[in-house]
């Protein structure tokens, strides 16, 4: 029975409104099965141009048993490439990232263009082709500064079909034009849809997150903690007026409005949501004054924020002053990578970077506890899918599109 | 094929009074099938009440991949719970003990009170039932200070039936109304059968315990080391007179006196056997002197020492001033833990800790390294069961009784 | 499906002048047939002699899963035995080396003679057989000094007839007579089929190697880098005539000429080939000069070096002052233990140890790199069997004669 199948005999014994079975937390063919049909075919974040400005800049990602070398080849060209070389399969780039005119293997030195081309390798036979023996490439695509890899040995979903709306947003927080400030591991022993249910959900925004919640209305977090469907709809509809008012505040200061709340037949399950933060408060932080300069188009502060889910994988949450991107890639069953990157104003020389950090800093320390903890506890023979909160709607979401990569549906 | 046919396969190829095959101690399917028919059958004991004294006490007991919390619920009531919070399968207690007047999960903050129910949920849907939602219970029981637990799903065996005829010794020692002197553990990385079969036997005191030795009268050690029938049965004969007229002199001084020696059709393959230490020595220190107070019920010393095998998880050896209670606890195919409690009268205020866990603390660690060894010998492909010598019948004992587990008798 | 027939799927699917399919590399059925059909059926050098000098030294060596005692019972005899007790299984041996009169169990006692006999048994039934309890032998033969080991339960290989035609390079380089100057250890993560890999081309040796290449013609790195028929052919016959005229030279200072070239079928795919080093070298050090006396048989400094594989797990490099002893020993699927033992003339007390073991120490370092970022980057998916080059015909050579061991050839 391979992993597909395991899943599917799973979700049969499954039911819609509960956590998922223990298995699909801790099997090692789950994983591999999640790397195949879901982690494998989607557009996933790898990180921001600005770990590549110059020609010849590279910095190695690294997803299941992958590392991948996403690289500037010119001013207009980022390349990703399996690091694998393709004379005996060694690693080719071994320093988490750097500058180079070329890429050249450290065991035999075959030597490969920026573009992946094959440029050198000695004494081979007549017929070796050269031209077949370029770096294997992995579907890349930059978007507004953000480099999107797929994995996929087929042609991807099309990019701009999946993404193209979401420009707008993008364009006024001037994510294109960002520099990372601070950049920050959170590596977690835990699968990564336990990482990701507990980032789609602020049900535990209120018991985990002191420091998250001192900087948000209480009534925002439970009606949108987690986007547009994610609360209780009595909440969602007492709140509502509140998030229309500022929407039309922010408009008047050119901030373009809209959501986005893609459901479980989506292929990337997005999410766009924007509201107001605490009373007072210019920026995510902890008295509530800006730690950067004003990003993007802005043309002043507008006490609002995006929370911005490209896909369970990646997530931008970007206020006035600075923008967190969220990168959760799986390593193996129970290892997940968590790595945020604090982007600023490109211009901005005068970024107060730890008090820029400290909510979200906090918050990610403290996801990773708890993420571990349920990663533990789902161990035991004792634990079985438990009833979700109103609060958690999202998590629900996730799980049905998590199974609908596998063509299934929970009744 | 699942674990227990991998047992009865392996059986059928093993002989009595030769050490069991390669697999018992290494292979996974039959640590799982341990797991499910063995282990999670038996009542073990997880600690002291002296660990949970107060109302909210609890500590966490490890048992495989299980995490119980052991809490006391009132004056009368120690309730054992799965550490699995029934929302989302959190972990609920962290800290390795504590005090709390309620468990909190860190997560979403559901809340159970100390008998298990679910006092708080936050926003669940409105046919959500509270009383459904409970902590699931582990079958637990305080005998005379010792909280047995057992993990079966099933009703277990009956706790008195299995122990009840053991309360006259217990009373005698005075083991309910002890306090914890010292505690420590040795995490070991071996099977488990690999250290029952290194405790249910003396055969090696003498070449791997020269402190132990030097606490007890050799031909005790040979006849009697590990039971009543645990030597040679000429030893035990030219033996048994020194122990019968100490029996009677200790009966004198209103020590309860008898055997149990259960076999391998036993539930819990249980094992008393009483006798005198070293001569002139009132308690296994290395002078011989006392380290604590007299405990229990006893009027003077009697130089008599108490080996009581509640199965082959839980020991209590008691000498006239502390008794040791070791704690056997599989994790993992190659891993269990090692906890040894010495246990004084509550009253006795001038326990001397150092003399007091000399003798076993060095005997334990011995025991470690012997059995660390013995499991890294075993994986040779050269390794094959080994004869028995006449000093560990108590070893085939074990080995029956643990296949009668799976319905297995060898031949 | 067991390994040996999952090895010979892959194999059909393999390509002649390619490395091989990642399952080869990575799997874990495929590591245990490659211990049962090739690691343990082959004679494996385990160190020299200087390491048991005496009667009762001995030193352990792990192979797999298995500790080996290697010890020398008398003056004439070195006897190799499994470190498992035939009581319990317990290792008998625990400290890597040492000096003992005979051999107890640290567990209970029982005690084996320096040649293996069963001494020692307490209190064991009467019908147990002494000698038919001795340790498990494991064939064992000195050969000039080195101690060959074969794990193999059948007969094994005759082994004059697989090593006898070594004897005169042997005796001529004194290899009987060395001590051991210095050992070094180089742990590494990668299967036992890379490290061969590595060590029998010299395509890598440019690119990786600046120490070594210094010490040597380039010219010659590229004919004969990795034996006689290692190089491409036409960069062969262009430097054969300095070999030539070499080995003339050398034959008039006492040196046997000859070489050694195993092809696919051979039962242990051995190698010799002598060769001058860089001009004006006397020795392999970073500067040319001898770093210890002349070895063996010598007349007088010939600038030559002798590169001499036993197999593909043991290798000896010697130049005129010292030699190298490589043991390339697999312990799990993706560890390998590469251990050095540097010799000299045992009469030769000025020995510059730092001097030399620059050369061999770097290289080392080096190849343990390599090798581990080769199989870091054979687990990505993209990874795919490579072409190799005219310089790495012995790699072939080597894949051949793997497969061969499970009665394959690729087409």
């Amino acid at each position: 029975m391979n992993g597909s199948e395991v899943i599917a005999r799973l979700a049969a014994d499954s039911r819609l409104g509960y956590s998922l079975r223990q298995e699909f937390y801790c099997d090692d063919d789950v994983f591999a099965a999640d790397m195949e049909r879901v982690i494998g075919r989607k557009w996933i974040v790898a990180g921001h141009v600005d770990r590549v400005r110059n020609k010849g800049d590279y910095f190695l990602f690294k997803i299941g048993d992958e590392s991948l070398i996403i690289v500037r080849s010119d001013e207009s060209t980022v390349n990703a490439f399996f690091n694998v070389c393709r004379h005996r399969g060694s690693l080719i780039c071994t320093a988490p990232q750097g500058r180079v005119a070329r890429f050249t293997c450290g065991y035999h030195a075959w030597s490969y263009g920026l573009d992946g081309a094959l440029l050198a390798a000695r004494l081979m036979p007549e017929d070796f082709s050269k031209p077949h023996n370029g770096l294997h490439r992995c579907h890349v695509r930059v978007f507004h500064g953000l480099i999107f890899i797929n994995l996929s040995r087929e042609p991807p979903v099309d990019f701009d079909a999946a993404f193209g709306d979401l420009a707008p947003y993008l364009d006024f927080h001037g994510v294109a034009d960002a520099r990372i400030a601070h950049a920050q591991s959170y590596p977690t022993t835990a699968n990564w849809k336990l990482i990701v249910e507990n980032f789609v959900e602020c049900y535990h925004c209120a018991p985990a997150h002191p420091e998250f919640c001192s900087m948000h209305p209480p009534e925002a977090l439970i009606a949108f903690g987690a986007g547009p469907s994610s609360g209780p709809a009595e909440a969602v509809e007492k709140y509502l007026p509140t998030v229309r008012a500022w929407e039309a505040r922010a408009a008047g200061l050119g901030r373009p409005i809209g959501t986005v709340d893609d459901g479980p037949e989506s292929s990337h399950l997005r999410l766009l949501l924007q509201r107001t933060i605490r009373e007072g408060y210019d920026s995510e932080t902890q008295n509530g004054r800006p730690a950067a300069s004003l990003m993007g188009k802005r043309l002043g502060f507008d006490q609002g924020r995006m929370y911005l889910s490209f896909s369970p994988f990646t997530h931008l949450v970007a206020t006035n002053d600075f923008a967190v991107l969220f990168l959760f890639t799986p390593r193996s069953t129970m290892s997940t990578d968590v790595d945020l990157y604090w982007l600023v104003d490109a211009k901005s020389s005068d970024v107060d970077v730890k008090r820029m950090i400290w909510g979200w800093d906090e918050t990610t320390k403290q996801d990773k506890q708890i993420t571990e903890n349920n990663q533990a506890g789902i161990l035991s023979t004792r634990y079985q899918p438990g009833r979700y909160s109103e609060h958690e709607r999202r998590v629900v979401t996730f799980q049905q599109w998590y199974l609908a990569q596998f063509g299934l549906h929970l009744a």
